[in-house]
């Protein structure tokens, strides 16, 4: 790559973050919860957690958020109060009578994988989502890691949207096959981690396990690959960007769920959907690759610091220079 | 990047690859070997290995090798003279009486891992490596996998080369640290998996770990990364090639040896050395970038079958081919 093609990148880059009148809204629907996390850099009890608190929040500064989910009387309103003051609208969050969701969880020195010592759902027990009119305008639905049962309910009450993702995780792929099954032929895309991507599949080999969770429905697949970035695939072929190499890593919790809320919020912000795919399916897979690098930037921020304790003090700016940090080392 | 830019590379990288009239001579010293090898895929009984044989038949799709080693009387003669047909000169590899280095080894579904079972060093406990005036001559030298103590011996002999670069194992950085310190303070690059980088620096964080590896001396650090590809450290920053996603993994053995060769390979191809650094270091990191693609694209051939089987029937044609697609799966 030319320095002048370099440089036009990362202008580009740049111009499509910043302001965000034109993006599209989003909804997401998943959980709110307190997480107990112990890692080789200390332990933090009862922290903010949830896949929707991080990936609302990484959406966020990208394009407007709607957030469907359910807390406890003992969530703090405090930090409900935070995210709506950033775009994110928390109306859908429903507070319940009882017990926020609560995981407890370690991480050895090997910072991939997440070992759960206790999960006490709470009010996520009885958690049944509702969406209502606002929710089934927004263009972009993001369906986090919950029973793909739930997941089905908001694809039917969704109607239309212009792109459709999902996450899930080894407990749901394993304990409910048929439903994942299900779900999958109704997304367009599917974000999961290594170790889910063999389990659902049953193939080791990276490109035969591609091949086989596309077939299921998913035309996108993302594979996050923790320390050693991301890979995507698409009809156009496939892609790889690799984690931005911090320093300073804290606790991997909610790196998965931020990558997709900066990889979500970037397709909304330059409003790349399925239409796209179809119509400039040159353009629409640039996108989803600047998207990926997004994803992996974001990602690299939430493993700085417990909870949403980075994200939440992250400035564009910082965001920018980290992406532009990171594209350089992808240069040949 | 845009169109233009991307035929301009891969069209560049071609042009380099092919004929080798221009290529700096390179020098390797370690092991040949018989290879007893249990992988998912199945099972060789005394197939060829060994450090050198993968490093220079990789090599020499880029320019003239050189190798110094030792065989017993089973090793068989075609094979040297199969070696000797490609522009790798194998006079200074001694037949000794006795018989080969025998290694034995398996590897579970991560394939990133060997399990050795036994080594029977052989003719090459013995191992002396002696150079004559044309080893002396060759401008690269690269210290496959072998005592560090036999590594600065070669260094010793040897005198002035354009670049050296070794390799090392955890056998050596845990019973002989002083020795492989030793080394590391006479090579410009190591290049090394990335057990053996936390290893070496106690560190488990990758930028922790080549911060503290490049202070050691080489200022050229590769972490190779199996599946997940290769990452370089220089002064010039940070470079992450992914490695080619092949369907076909047959054996993961040799593919850091031949990763080594057609790194050094293109180096020596495109003559950047120790000089191009200080002159033109925008040059020479170009240069350093599109030698670790060819590393990862030459190990992604090593892997789709037992011993040096997939090199020896590789063309030139294939290893372009796999690189360009490889650079079209890194571009922004």
């Amino acid at each position: 790559m030319t320095k002048s093609s370099q440089q036009g990148l990362t202008a580009g880059v740049k111009n499509q973050i910043n302001p965000m009148s034109s993006a599209a809204s989003i909804l997401t629907v998943g959980s709110l919860a307190f997480d107990t996390i112990r890692t080789p850099a200390g332990v933090a009890e009862s922290v903010l957690g949830g896949s929707v608190n991080y990936f609302s929040i990484a959406a966020s500064f990208f394009a407007p958020v709607q957030v469907v989910g359910v807390v406890g009387g003992d969530f703090p309103k405090e930090h409900l109060d935070w995210l709506a003051a950033r775009q994110i609208d928390v109306s859908g969050i429903q507070i319940a009578e009882g017990k926020t969701f609560h995981w407890s969880g370690s991480y050895d020195t090997n910072l991939n994988e997440a070992k759960t010592h206790a999960t006490a759902l709470n009010v996520f027990e009885s958690f049944n989502p509702q969406l209502d009119t606002k929710h089934r305008d927004s263009s972009y639905l993001f369906l986090a890691n919950i029973d793909p049962v739930l997941q089905q309910r908001v694809l039917d009450q969704k109607g239309a949207s212009d792109l459709v993702a999902c996450d899930s995780m080894n407990f749901w792929i394993t304990g409910k096959p048929e439903e994942v099954r299900k779900t999958l032929k109704r997304v367009d895309v599917l974000c999961i981690n290594e170790g889910e991507s063999i389990l659902l599949s049953g193939q080791r080999n990276l490109m035969s396990a591609a091949k086989m969770i596309r077939e299921m429905g998913p035309s996108v697949l993302i594979i996050k690959r923790g320390e050693y970035g991301a890979s995507l695939f698409t009809d156009h072929g496939i892609f790889f960007a690799p984690a931005f190499p911090t320093p300073t890593v804290i606790d991997p919790t909610g790196a998965g769920d931020s990558f997709a809320g900066a990889f979500i919020g970037y397709l909304a912000k330059v409003r790349a959907n399925r239409d796209l795919a179809k119509t400039d399916p040159e353009q629409w897979n640039a996108h989803l690759r600047r998207a990926v690098i997004a994803g992996c930037v974001m990602a690299s921020f939430t493993v700085e610091d417990f909870s949403v304790h980075r994200l939440m003090r992250l400035t564009h700016k910082e965001f920018d220079a980290r992406m532009e940090h990171l594209l350089k080392m992808m240069i040949v």
